[in-house]
């Protein structure tokens, strides 16, 4: 690990425990004595976190695909121009709840040349990638069990369908197979303490 | 003119007399029967005047260059798919304040590899160039004692330089130039009847 901070993202399907994960790791980090910064997408600076507020909010099918990805990346530009950035120049270590492979993924699969149309705006726009992605990985039934356990049944929420889940969880593994170098793969369905300490070992692997 | 209907947009400098000779151009072809949607940018859909508010509110340094140029593109890629594109195939004439050939200037001269980067967004996002662009030519001078006369002399409002407004004035001249089939320049420096007979005269042309 350099003087510049190290860039950790982490990845995974509804319902994987992305987010538990990452504020976990954050905390055994300040436990240690680092400096961390834990944040999020979309959203994570204030612009960002107003530009996220128009993608959640009102009827699911206001912004079209090429709409959203754009906003998807404005606020993307935003989070790393203002936090991500900032930090990683302090020498901090920022941990981020998602990040451009969810795009990839979630919008990018949302129409036959869409994809390429979200790899040309990050090439573009963002240009840059994490040091480190912990791409937590689960069974898209136990994901989708562990996702309605918390959302609850009336939840309205997209993505929830099995086959969009083993979709997903496709995408994800393929984009670990094909960038091996930033990606570590760990077993989600185990003991949150289990998951918590691989992903403690992975980050200890990078920055030893 | 096909049934496809036409797509016109107004450009020029701030005071240069773009707002008022939209309207005055709609309400001569209403007058001839003719089916006319008028829209301005950034804005003229509901979700792309949401993404205005956020270009337009608060600090002025809230964005970046890059941020407000994917902001300005997710508002324009809006804007084209709920009005303008939908407008145009039912063989209607949208006339629009501003278009691309704004952000080309007003962001693209904000940074050395801004205006490429404005052009690589709208060639992967937008695509799509108006059939007649009529741009109100105009002196700086006059064009800012207009826009001053409007504003107030308390109105902060960037761009009210007369070295800013040269360079913008310079940068349409040259976009006009480059596209000579799609531009008709229009002297904006004599009576607003004047003006308005020039640019009912250049629609009738495209038409004919």
């Amino acid at each position: 690990m350099t003087a510049r901070g190290l860039f950790v993202s982490f990845e995974g399907i509804d319902g994987s425990g992305k987010s538990t994960q990452a504020r976990r790791l954050a905390e055994t980090l300040r436990a240690e004595g680092r400096n961390v910064v834990l944040t999020r997408e979309p959203g994570g600076s204030p612009g960002a976190e107003e530009i996220r507020a128009l993608l959640l909010q009102g009827d699911p099918d206001r912004w079209s695909p090429e709409t959203e990805i754009l906003l998807f990346t404005a606020a993307r530009r935003d989070h790393l121009e203002r936090v991500i950035r900032p930090a990683l120049a302090e020498g901090k270590i920022v941990i981020c709840d998602r990040f451009a492979d969810s795009t990839r993924l979630y919008q990018g699969l949302r129409g036959s040349d869409l994809r390429a149309k979200v790899d040309a705006l990050h090439d573009l726009m963002i240009g840059v990638e994490p040091d480190l992605t912990l791409l937590i990985d689960m069974e898209p039934a136990e994901g989708l069990k562990r996702a309605l356990a918390r959302h609850g049944p009336e939840a309205r929420f997209e993505g929830f369908g099995e086959a969009l889940q083993t979709q997903m969880r496709q995408g994800f593994l393929d984009l670990a197979a094909a960038a091996p170098q930033r990606f570590r793969l760990i077993d989600g369905a185990r003991s949150e303490d289990a998951v918590a300490s691989d992903c403690a070992t992975a980050l200890a692997e990078v920055m030893a």
